[in-house]
């Protein structure tokens, strides 16, 4: 299903070599302000151009179907829209028979009867990820002073970026990375036991992004290899702020005014210019696929700003949920 | 909000230390057979009474309230009840002004302005996981021949666990732990993009689950380390078989019918005797508190029966969405 | 899917001779003063005993089973259960093969594939409004001052209500009646364009009641006999107050300050003592069927507390949303 | 909210006078043929032109944004656009002060802040039934053989429409009338109880198309009128087949397999060239508002095809959900 959220509703469509990609986002709050040069950043940041990134360059340039009246939303639903303009599709033609490893090529073949559009990974391309940025630039001037901040920190197990992707370019295969994100002035009591948790939320808008491959809040994985004593979060005042923060600012599913941090594992890109084997779906035989498209060898680096988005999106959720019960 | 899926619906209600804890099944298919036998095993395996687990030892027997005729399944909501009856609630009355911890103490006081069940952490308490466990007994019978396994890996970085969950009583200490889940015989095209993804849908169910801190599907975290040509796993047939299983059986959110594979982080209980430093609420001043009720000293050992239960339980309610797809 | 609302949300369960019935109010606020004297009056309104009800007759003694703690609800998910005891299941055991004309008997069996609870029409019962009955106590304190009144205006087309009942249970026959819903001291901006609009989210809700043919809000089907100019109501002040309330308080699907006023068909009893021919599943031939278990010579007698109480909920429903869009 | 369905979901956006209306359709089976002349008959029949209706004329021509690959639908949302072209917005300036009675202007001023589009009533126009229309000529496709049709049965209470029209617009006044719609070839077992009745989930999307008051299914308001023994319809075979339809094709909320049969009370439009009195909240006094735009006389005219759209879009729903049932 394509939409999230409870009173805060986003869905997106589109595909990557059709028309264009949009998203629409329901129950938006009226008065908030914007106009174009509110997504610049924020789509600058998810856009190529730098080393390691796709030779595909998109001018991004937003479209405001509904929803906004003299440069402030109306409290009706907004679409957002961005055309494709620079598409070579006849590079993804071979695709229909040799399904690329690690790519959504077979599900979707399977999935879809076929119907799907192959084309640039049709719906299931990372393109689609610029309607989340674009709800997440809305989502983040409502939770304000709430911020979201997401940093690559490593990739290929190395916090020398740059050296990795020089590397990878060189051996003409690809890595990925680890982002961490954190909120501040968080509020507390966002969330909602059991199936509304924080975690439950955030991981579930977060594993939406393609190529997600884990999620750890706190100390996440490391929590395993520490005593009950080391984890728990010494209380220092009334305001709840703790002296450690191994639980990620969240406990029992709900904020607790703390900084929210989790950290998220980006795969490698799928699409390599290294020769790969694979099935052929027409000779009904192994085969090798060398992969000659536009990619990126770390798209790693352009998942931070999306990262950013889907949680203010979740948050914005849980901070309009939360008004309600009060 | 306490219910989760689609068609199969779930939703859990109840208090550690009230009159019980039960869950609803609504969306469930008619005349599947279901006698209080088919709970035992896995009841069994969710309890206490073993080395590391708490000593308030319930009898845990389900009485189904609705839903159910005959023996078999109507089609009507299933709701079934687990009252509790080995309760000591003076255990917990420090806790209204000590918050725990680790613990939803704090959270649960703000959110709710003080009127929550703080009884043996009331509605946040693990044996909420109760109504999650006979909701999968139902669902795993649905899912067939899918099968679900949970199995707790490592605790506190070590394959001994006994050892670990000795050293760890020794010091009046808990330990977490790794639970790894696999799904075997799983068919290809269940999961939606984007946001429902196999990954979302079932890390969100997963986060649930009072103290989990992490999941990572496939290679997870490792596959940060690893190059894209590594990471891809060739396919070798039409049916999609792959000759490795980096992906964890999931391409785009989507299953590809080899193994469902993840692994979660289980943090170390956070109710242990061992002497803790935390703020008391009423003195407004830094203050020591031990634990002194029955707790485990590693719920992981616990927890591997409740993931097969929520794993079982997105899956089938993606098995009925892909029906309405076809 | 037997759940309704998107924040304030409410599930029904049971069978009319099963165990029992019930109802879960999930995202209630805390702090909630209830006890069991709150939900008597209600209760009672909506009891057999008087002329024209069936003579099987209920204590409907609520349990609470969880989410209240010292008198008052905590947040967490609120159930409420009624046992069944004056039970007399043989009653029903023919209507397996001559499904009763105007009842669920049919389709019960069809959709579940035989599988249903067949007792006293089992899920399918006027007996599970008693979850909505409860729901609706709570429901009308937290959304105080507006104020919810039904009532029964006519029976069998005739305002003396007595008369048509007796002349009704001369007949052994049964009739139906029309009930008029009022809201007082609503406030306005409730409802949202377009899928949940006012009369969208009650209507939906009231024809959840089984037995109900028709809705009409405001001048209803009145208004097609009148010109534009009739209808409109003209605006008298600021607050919106209108001239007239033909539009029944709500304009484009929101309400508009003024009373909300609907009217529902409530259809007469389909169990009757009268003999009646209908198609027998065992002989495949056409019967007579004569029913002879206890029933409502007008159950429409019963419904306005269950009118006020859906109302109630869908409308609590619209305050807490409301909340959060501000 | 503006979505609407559980597998197969509708949603709509867009403004009267902005840059267009449109609708996203979620969860549509892949494989359906889908070309631009396929929209041509249901939206002709949506289209002002004849007599009673609006001058406003717009091409409507359907811009596919997504979710359409070859001709056919890919199982991906498909997004359909419709241009705003013929717009003459300061025809609307003036209710910025003067809300027109029974329209949406007042309560949408109030509900969000001021900051609505009121050109051409904005989002609350009837504009905005285009994507109803054209999301159900995809619904009618997936339902076959299921067939939806809606008459127009009489205006201002006269069987001869022609008439009434006329008297109208010399009246400078408007008329509204009562529309039935019929399903034939109706499968059973479609419908949920309670809270997803059929009525319930029909009745919702009626009411959410701008100016309907009532609905009834079967014998509905006259119901109350009968007897039992007159109301049930006897069923005369295994199929179900009742000698009378009282009950519109549905007992309990599910379908029996018999024609769904209701009728929706449409007012007459509020818009009318004849002077009214309403409030002036610049002047804070009554005033007198002669409406100047271009405006349907009796848009019940138009209605029928959205009514037959939005009643095919809630049985799709319902088809795929049971589809998962079984």
């Amino acid at each position: 299903m394509n939409s999230f959220g409870t009173i805060f509703k986003v869905s997106i469509f589109g595909e990557s070599h059709g028309v264009g990609v949009g998203v629409i986002i329901d129950g938006c709050p009226p008065g908030i302000s914007l106009s174009k040069e509110d997504f610049i950043e924020d789509l600058r940041k998810r856009k190529s151009g730098t080393l390691g990134t796709t030779k595909r360059i998109e001018d991004d340039e937003p479209e405001f179907l509904s929803g906004i009246f003299k440069g402030k939303t109306t409290g009706a639903p907004i679409t957002i829209f961005f055309k494709n303009k620079n598409i070579k599709s006849k590079d993804y033609d071979e695709f229909k028979n040799i399904p690329r490893p690690g790519h959504a090529d077979f599900v979707a073949m399977k999935k879809y009867n076929n119907f799907n559009d192959y084309r640039g990974s049709g719906h299931f391309s990372g393109r689609l990820t610029l309607g989340l940025v674009a709800a997440g630039v809305i989502a983040k001037k409502i939770i304000k002073p709430i911020c979201i901040n997401a940093i690559l920190i490593e990739v290929n197990g190395n916090k020398n970026i740059d050296e990795e992707i020089r590397r990878a370019i060189k051996l003409n295969d690809s890595v990925g990375g680890i982002v961490e994100v954190i909120g501040k002035n968080m509020m507390n009591g966002l969330g909602e036991p059991f199936f509304e948790s924080v975690e439950s939320k955030i991981s579930s808008i977060i594993f939406s992004i393609p190529g997600i491959k884990g999620i750890e809040f706190g100390c996440g994985f490391n929590c395993t290899k520490m005593y009950g004593s080391q984890v728990n979060d010494a209380i220092l005042n009334e305001n709840g702020k703790t002296k450690t923060n191994n639980s990620g600012g969240i406990n029992g599913g709900i904020t607790n005014g703390n900084d929210l941090i989790f950290r998220v594992a980006v795969k490698p890109t799928s699409s390599i210019s290294k020769i790969q084997e694979t099935f052929n779906l027409k000779t009904k035989q192994m085969d090798n696929l060398q992969i000659k498209g536009r990619h990126d060898t770390c798209f790693a680096l352009r998942v931070p700003v999306v990262l950013e988005a889907v949680t203010a999106i979740a948050i914005t959720d849980f901070v309009l949920i939360k008004k309600g019960e009060e």
